[in-house]
């Protein structure tokens, strides 16, 4: 553990852009402007904090971190692909995005819609990419990723926060909200990272349910911070106290790995005491 | 070849609307909006040639075609997924889609968006799902899928079509159109049917050529009916002998594969000669 976790965020954030400067076509490449708004898209200046729960889960297990790279860019192509369609005028409409116009404020709703397609396909070619692994865990992987992107994840989650709610916000309601809109690709990130570091059973049960947990959290902290959801319904205090909590029993989950998941609990108290 | 053409379409289209059925989430399941915006889109009267290709495909190289079966609807999705995006308002902005009311107009534009989104990563899960072919094949099958769903292959195709063009139509311009926007897909569905029919390199490669052409020929055929791409350019004449000329390179293509591939032919020529 040589460097601050400040360093070691920078020196991963560095990793992942690279790589995903690498898997992007290039902005000239033809037809250049679908080109462009995904670069302009991913190649803003986002957290990476998927990706880099995946490398930090691999390593957590023994694995190398570039084992899990190229599927690590391949989930954070999945979140900017989600970002660029909820940022749609029909589903959140939001202007902004990271500080800047959102895709389909800079380059019209079409190209974004079709941006955000690109993106969604062009993380699955990613994936089913060979690169040492055995072809069987890459279809593991495919599948997981798929499922928690998919209706019984993320996009299930999505479809749940935009639908009029009749009544009150139940607490069940946010909960299934918390755990797919967010939480699902949270999780994966962790699994596919123990799974390509080569993660024994027991190994990858522990990281499963650390990796869901703090899915958990970082949706309550959202919500926390936005004054929204859980927050609104809880109250401040107690989303807290439940974010807390999840923190701790996820942190626990990692005891058997030792030292090598020292990063997974850092970052698993970033992710629940971060104030942006 | 014991039916007529007419009731090996029928048959064909059962067998691939029962495992669509199959592999799509029941229009009950949570949340309900979701599968039922996807289901009314992929369960309508479409005609499934490319999911139908797949299968003969994987037959005129001996395989049997159940072994090509989840592939051929993880194609179906992606095809009807381009058609729930291409419908929005701010790319085609068609209001009716097969006869009925397009997803959007029928279920709104956010769970259109959401709708085709649930069905390009429902297809992906379903390719990744081992059902009895070596694990490096179906990889071999991701990338190919999308490779050709993506910027290179159909979105590309969609970019450069809603595009505003400067100066006139080329034919150059056209020829992507027409060789990405849905030449990719009808290409990639023979490729698919061959690998998991276990084909040889030389039948394969002889397959791709095959599935090329015909893939042109569709887009022809389309832009003839519609007076429109290359009927423009051209005059409806001389894209017909186009047509017909690829058409019979196609099926040269098949001369080696014997009576095996006697589906693909009447495929083939059903594609170059439909009137609707």
């Amino acid at each position: 553990m040589p460097s601050t976790l400040s360093q070691y965020l920078s020196q991963r954030q560095r990793l992942v852009n690279e790589a995903l400067n690498r898997y992007l076509p290039k902005g000239s490449a033809y037809p250049p402007s679908i080109h462009r708004a995904v670069r302009y898209s991913v190649m803003s200046s986002g957290k990476r904090i998927r990706p880099i729960l995946a490398l930090a889960a691999c390593e957590a297990v023994g694995g190398d971190p570039r084992q899990a790279l190229a599927a690590a860019c391949a989930i954070e192509m999945i979140h900017t692909y989600s970002l660029i369609h909820d940022d749609l005028p029909s589903l959140d409409d939001d202007d902004y995005r990271r500080g800047r116009p959102s895709c389909h404020k800079r380059f019209g709703e079409a190209l974004a819609v079709l941006a955000g397609d690109a993106l969604l396909t062009r993380s699955f070619e990613v994936l089913a990419q060979a690169n040492g692994h055995s072809a069987a865990v890459h279809l593991t992987v495919i599948r997981e990723i798929a499922a928690a992107a998919g209706t019984n994840g993320m996009i299930g989650g999505q479809v749940v926060d935009i639908e009029p709610v009749r009544g009150r916000q139940t607490a069940q309601r946010l909960r299934y909200i918390n755990t797919h809109k967010t939480g699902a690709l949270i999780a994966v990130s962790v699994k596919t990272g123990a799974l390509l570091g080569g993660a024994a059973a027991s190994q990858y049960r522990r990281l499963s349910r650390f990796g869901e947990r703090i899915g958990l959290v970082f949706q309550i902290v959202d919500d926390v911070l936005d004054g929204d959801g859980v927050a609104r319904l809880l109250g401040v205090e107690r989303a807290g106290a439940q974010a807390q909590q999840l923190t701790q029993q996820a942190v626990l989950e990692l005891a058997p790995l030792g030292v090598r998941a020292e990063r997974l609990r850092q970052l698993a108290s970033l992710i629940a005491t971060r104030t942006a």
